[in-house]
């Protein structure tokens, strides 16, 4: 085994997401099995089997939305694009790699690959921006036991929260710039922009996760350099019985509509890619029910995906958290 | 005569250049002239036909050169976009217009023209980003008189310096990045980035202009957002026989060169669109003096021209400038 002592793994943590229509079901079995996401009642010892009925009935509901994105997720395509080119821009010495959470690659195959790279460092980066317990924390612990159980002589670094990272700001407010220019300039600026972060239940806010306290700053932040435009923060993708965070993004498209707004434009944050929190509930379902209430220009920014700006971000990212002696 | 109260005229500013091949000379004659920029020796009364001579020798001089990129001068037409690109992003409210110093439309014919459309409220943004009375003192004085003849009802707001712009810093910063990506991945780091600014005479500097102050504060901002790359700060286009601000690009790029530097890029700073000075002097003079000293990769940022990002960046400075009561 040659060990390269010069190189450093780049490794992008996310959640993954389906690769066919068969994989919905088991996708989704492995994501409410995770008691870092979700802690179904009764106790640990009822999750795995609480989780399997309820990632069947729900895999039932979700796979034509699947379906009518092109019958996967496409997340593992653009965080391959992201962490490729990140490290490209980061200089000749990273090496990318991917560990999804609830999909393949998982951190076991990755740290395994990275192992037999022969890399003796990795800078680890969560491609979740704002911090909880219930997406980085756990990909990071995923990640980490993988590193003792395989590979155990590997250094690595945490970039666990990013929401204030000015060039991440930078790159979103320039696909803010890109959805409004779609909507006709006499009503430009009139427009109502919605940022739709993903809901987390109310629990882990008032648990202490920072992750409220980091959306608000990157949205603010990216508003600085957009413009004065009218805006709110809103939360999508809610699930289940228990409180979420507030307001709901349906309930605020709806509130925007009845208010006799014309043109929204909607932000995705704390996504950094496409899903199907993109494609499907934003594109597809908000868009209905936002015409059928009467707006006439309802506009989504484009995700960060692969533009170049974020590239350049992630990169200059990664770079200024290089521990003293991985300069080379 | 029809008054539309609620609308602006956005006045673009910038120093023009000759449309055709015909037009170098008395193009140089009207810049020559103008003893804001250039004090002639031995007084004002013989400005004009010292002039005459200086502009009918350098005019054989640059004719080829203008003939090398086109046969005109691409400045106009930037400026035209870059002013209705603004307009049109900061609100339905602003109408554009463009006045050249040295060149055609001049400052009479743009008054006159916001004079005949009725309109009473101007914002005027010179497009030098970097105050100096050469360039920007010389192009208000020559618009605030035009107005004083033609159109005194006129309330103007002056826009004169905005080299501490941030989104202006940003869309700098986007445009370096696009001539990084020109660099082979391997080399990418070790580039060396040269910003060239238009020189000036010392003596401006000396009697208080910002001029330099203002360059360095730009790029600074733009460096911080690019990431740690080497730079230099450098100065073109000097011409006659005096004490210009240094160091001299051309003597820069010899420097790096000879020290075994294999990559550069050029970033025009100074300039927001490609006149003569980047696409000739840069783009074949300094390119053929870089090759011949050994530099494989010799590249150039794009201009800002009209990429999306500055013409927003323009847009929002022209909002962040509307004097009370504007807002309408």
């Amino acid at each position: 085994m040659e060990t390269n002592e010069q190189q450093i793994a780049l490794v992008g943590l996310n959640m993954g997401g389906p690769d066919s229509l068969e994989a919905v079901e088991p996708f989704l079995l492995n994501l409410f099995s995770d008691r870092e996401l979700i802690r179904l009642p009764l106790g640990a010892w009822l999750q795995r089997p609480l989780a399997r009925l309820i990632a069947h009935r729900r895999a039932r509901r979700v796979r034509p939305n699947y379906a009518a994105i092109g019958g996967s997720s496409p997340l593992l395509h653009w965080t391959t694009r992201q962490v490729a080119g990140a490290a490209e821009r980061a200089g000749h010495r990273f090496i990318p790699f991917v560990a999804m959470r609830y999909w393949t690659p998982r951190a076991e195959e990755t740290v395994e690959a990275i192992r037999a790279a022969g890399l003796q460092r990795a800078m680890v980066l969560s491609l979740y921006p704002h911090y909880t317990g219930a997406t980085t924390g756990s990909s990071i612990n995923d990640f980490q036991q993988a590193v003792e159980r395989l590979h155990p002589q590997l250094d690595c670094r945490f970039i666990d929260r990013w929401h204030d990272w000015h060039p991440y700001q930078v790159a979103l407010a320039a696909r803010i710039r890109e959805g409004l220019e779609e909507i006709p300039v006499e009503l430009r600026w009139e427009t109502q922009i919605v940022f739709s972060a993903h809901a987390l239940p109310q629990s882990f806010i008032d648990r202490g996760d920072p992750y409220l306290e980091h959306v608000q700053q990157t949205v603010r932040g990216a508003m600085a350099l957009v413009g004065d435009f009218p805006w709110r923060l809103a939360f999508q993708s809610r699930s289940g019985p228990v409180q979420w965070m507030e307001p709901d993004t349906e309930e605020t498209i709806g509130e925007l509509a009845r208010e006799g707004h014309k043109a929204l434009l909607m932000v995705p944050v704390s996504f950094v890619s496409d899903h199907i929190e993109t494609l499907h509930e934003i594109d597809i379902e908000y868009r209905q029910l936002a015409e059928n209430l009467g707006v006439r220009h309802f506009r989504r920014a484009p995700s960060l995906n692969d533009h170049a700006d974020f590239l350049w971000a992630l990169a200059a990212l990664v770079r200024s958290h290089l521990p003293e002696g991985w300069e080379g």
